[in-house]
């Protein structure tokens, strides 16, 4: 996204965040004074969507020094952003601002966590994220999580082909859907296929999927279908990724088999935010 | 927010989710099919939002039977809602239905948890939300709270004063800060000051703030601070809220003291989504 | 608002005024031609909106002076604003630009003159504005009622609790619609009624309201409540507030009551736009 | 405008009322309860926008019945509105609609009164509006000058060419500005030029000019130009525009005149809103 | 247009590109990388809506340099524009540009070619475009016809009085629909009338008409209508617009006639973009 | 895209053509008149985006008959949709819904021809559009391109990653581009690349890229690109598009290799609309 839509988006929520106006800040803070101040993180972290709060920063008026860039850990304490300017404009953005780097943040730092820990095991599987993004900030959170290391999987309904139990439910077949697809799609745009049992994992490899999504599946069953596709010659044309119900307590079990993508919908929609805070460091008057 | 204000909202989301089409759906589906499909909540909790998640739906076109009201505690397994329509519709705003549902349910079911465990301590203690909210969702996040049985604290930076540290670094004492806003602030807002230690939380009060926020205290500080107020006849002048670092495992120990409001950031900027799912029940073809 | 959020309804403004462009302008002023321009108050006025709209034009590439400041009262004749460069743009502008300032200084100078009126015989009552402002206009208008010593009163409908007498007539009683406010508002909010008889002046008072509108009610009337308050000892407790059908004829038989707001809807419903106009006092060809 | 264009003007309006919700209403009334309401004039008037605001309510789900149509002349006490339905929807828009029917038909009001007054002494000349509109509301506004027997005069800057004292000041006399207008404009625009004396009226006229504003000129000087452009064969080649501090005291002085047009920027810069307001006349519980 | 309000419009543009992000640029080019690019004509043409796609990339925070003005006639293999900065914004705003920059030059390239044709033949004559524009489009598409020394003719339905066919199927006749208009219109717009028959073009003259379209008639017809006009001496007092099927093989037939207008609504419905690319010419690493 | 998105599309298509409103069609038309109206090609074409005109309409309040559906071939002459309903929205939708429509089916036309061209001499061979789409029109003119059978390759730059001219030239080589984009892109999207050799369509082939496209080449580099790719056991993981200055002139000397994609940007840059018009066929009078 250009620098400036992502402006206008954040200028939108601090908009949502004051419709009419700062009103203790307005009365409390006379408009000659500016201050300092920075953003510090209060745990250890992966910080994430730094450029973007700075860009934001800067068009408001701020001056604005990165302490740390998108995808550095950072220890708790640790300044990640110094801005200085209008006492106004820093106290009315303050909200904000901590929410959306507190989220980001807090999502990045997962996700490498996730990154980490299976490459201990595996170091060609990846972590993906999926389409269980809040609504409105699927910008951010997928950003976030390529910052922390991770694969942004679909960004939307508009970029790849996927194929769900419920298309399957209507179309009637697992074949027949990736048929379908498979003509229809453009030719830029993968098709995959969720599945939920071996037999229609093999089904979709035959009819020419380019991944299978194997939903909810125990780790012995996926190494079946692993094992499945494997002898059938089918393995190498097309990419496994696993999904459903994995966490950190889990995923390394899956992380030790034949596949190539563990998505995770948690990291985004129940995501823990990094505690950040911002402190004024010095009152500069006029 | 207008039923037809929160619709377009929703619609923003789907266009988040879909900035061309549904490549998948509109591949696979044909238009006349039709499905009847129902939101399954796959654990317990207390919906949220649904009101307004219907609304929405209506306005696709889609005929929709709430199957539980919003507030309402379901068992893991209950349908909350039942949607029948062209399949199309369906799939296409499966993900962003779910995705509102789920955040909302889950800040919901957080809030009752929380307001049920204080009650037995504390039947006149209030369980309230902050601004860490997540950006461009405030409204859906209040909401949830409110449907909880929480306090939705300030909606935004234009509802009432509320005083920080930043601030009193900046006006220099924590009277003079009050004095002004008393003066200033319209007469309909309450004046609210954050204080950290019980110096200042008298201070606040004599000065005639009508809520003293007492951030990042102890349980035992906190007593001080209202043993010293009702000392010297102001307990009953001031609303006092703690709030800072409250979870579900000490939010007891303030809960059983003589505070009025205990506010928690993680409600909304930590919270956990219900995992819930769209399951297509019948497939109708004309 | 953030300066960059009011810049942006101020720019819709301008393409209200251009929706494809400034044809005549377009035509007749070559791009190279600068010129420098002066804002003019034709009559005495408080000015209102300068910095608003000084950011705005600042933003659309002009050099901009400021020679009164917000709320400061000027003779008639004196320049406010003078702006520097494209001729084109200056154009383009001018009726934009003169039609907010006239509007707000309309507003402020009617509000200070209330206030002023209203301080000669009783120096503790406000002067208040209401929501009966004009749609889309409610951020400049309510600021103009500030910038003249007025007391903003309620911003939107989301910021503090009025009790209306249409709700009272839904819900039955004063009474029992202030218990049901007082019990589900939020803490931070206020609970207002509205009433028109020194009956429910009183049970609002005894139901714990924090502010009591009179409407529509007679100075003999008005005292007659504040003497009842008085003598139940409830006086102390509540905000009084006076309103319909105030005017400057009639204000000071308010003010010398013991109310503590006077609130006025045709300030900002029926204003008269101060007289400024816009003169290029020099052009500059480069 | 189309009237889906014209509802959502409407529901920003609405939304600027309530940026999250209407915190009164929503707590104090249960969603079952229906109302049937009027919109009651409170003063002898002309109705504006009514077609407008009931399509509005219509969209909100709300039964509407006209009891006036937009011109007609009400008395006081008439209503000119009936809604019935949900009770929470008729109070949350009833300060939007009233500001709206306020405004508008205080303009046409004023514009009926200067047409009617106008027309006893001259049954040919028009009473324009000018761009002199409140930011954001020209659509209403304009509409609101049609509706009481007014001329729109432009709607914008893109349609039609005025020549203004500053552009002519920069281009360097009225006879080159007119040429290059005539030049340069589309020949689906009119030219119009506005002049401050009787010689540039002549050359204007000369110059092929469609139209001459007679700005801030004594009847007497009107007298003159009008004379002049008589005597040299011109006065039928152009319309006369009179415009400049013109009100209900002094319209009759131009209105006796030979002009064809009298313009007047206050009938929408410092219009007087009508009295109007919403009573609820029945509670429907379900 | 404010240059403003068009950066706005291309940066929507820009949006539609990219919703999320430009993947290939984001992955492919480091941020510290610069370029120095040029976009080049890859054909002869009138080059249109530089101006305003300079200023958007100078907002974007590129140097721009201008190699040619609007209007001029470049020949293959030009540079018309170069810009430096972020190799990322270049490249990720180039297919947006270029898409502007070629649609529009192709509008203007054909419109000059028209009236440079229609000039050899008849000096008086102007070459229209209609309201056949793209939609969203008609603001750069008008402003392309200006620069190629077209007349845009109505920008809007808002701006002047067409009264077509279907019109006068409603409202009865010519006659008819003319009187009503001249009496409704505002003074400051013309009164168009399209007619088929030259029965009805001198019906539309006596009532008084501005402009009459002839709409689909053979060259023949239409010199018969001027004569006819001409002798009731009513020539003078309209402008004629000829319309329908007119390209560049029938045209001169057109022009020879005493015509004042000749339309054509191909020049913006089926526009043939001029080739041109953006080449970067240096790479700039830090 | 949801029916609803695409409505509000076009309402702000319509907002466009009306900024105020259709001055003509609200002066002529009486409010209670309604027409029967059809829309008529004039010829022989493949219409498209029917669907989404006629959601459209029917949100206007018309009734509307589709009388043909999206990708079917109509004779000259023949009705393609049918509207009742009130004169005023009719005709002030006209030219709106003509733009729409006549530009669609145009693109969908001239993709129909192309297609039914090629499957002469290759069955297996798609004819695609690329991004060169006016600015704001995407949705449309993709949803035209795959109602004519075209494959819409990418809808934006988020969808897929296409390496060009400009990235290599920075990256430096085709197979270090290659390489960082394997490595980064997510799984869920392909890789293409555009070369002007052979040599560098073998290296990009070696390198793992998904599609290669070969830009600009001759027929008979082509076919010497393919054969290289064969003999190298190559071809099978590729697939091959050509790309530049391909017109239905020459596409059959490319249609006849063994190529998978033709990819032509004229199709939507230099669409050619099909005339249709709007004919009232009844009046219906209340």
């Amino acid at each position: 996204m250009a620098e400036e839509v992502v402006y206008r988006k954040i200028l939108s929520f601090l908009e949502e965040d004051a419709p009419f106006w700062d009103t203790t800040t307005d009365i409390l803070i006379p408009k000659g004074v500016a201050v300092r101040a920075r953003v510090v993180a209060k745990q250890r972290c992966v910080v994430a969507c730094l450029d973007d709060v700075s860009y934001f920063l800067k068009r408001l008026g701020l001056e604005v020094k990165q302490l740390a860039r998108d995808g550095d850990t950072v220890e708790e304490g640790a300044a990640v952003l110094e801005v200085t300017g209008s006492a106004r404009v820093v106290l009315g953005v303050e909200r904000t601002l901590l929410n959306i780097l507190m989220h980001c943040s807090g999502i990045a730092t997962e996700v490498r966590k996730l990154v980490e820990l299976v490459r201990r095991v595996n170091s060609r599987v990846r972590v993906a994220a999926t389409r269980k993004t809040l609504p409105g900030l699927r910008y951010f959170e997928k950003k976030a999580v390529a910052i922390g290391g991770g694969d942004t999987h679909r960004l939307s309904l508009s970029d790849a082909i996927l194929i769900k139990d419920n298309h399957i439910r209507i179309v009637g077949s697992v074949e027949e859907a990736v048929k379908i697809a498979k003509a229809s799609a453009s030719f830029v745009h993968k098709v995959e296929v969720e599945v939920s049992t071996p037999e229609d994992a093999v089904k979709a490899a035959e009819s020419g999927a380019d991944i299978i999504m194997l939903d909810n599946m125990k780790p012995s069953e996926v190494a079946r279908v692993a094992e499945e596709l494997r002898k059938r010659g089918l393995r190498e044309r097309v990419l496994l990724e696993v999904s459903g119900g994995i966490t950190p307590d889990n995923i390394l079990e899956y992380a030790k088999l034949d596949v190539d993508v563990i998505s995770c919908g948690y990291i985004t929609i129940s995501s823990r935010a990094v505690d950040m805070s911002l402190d004024v460091v010095e009152v500069i008057r006029k």
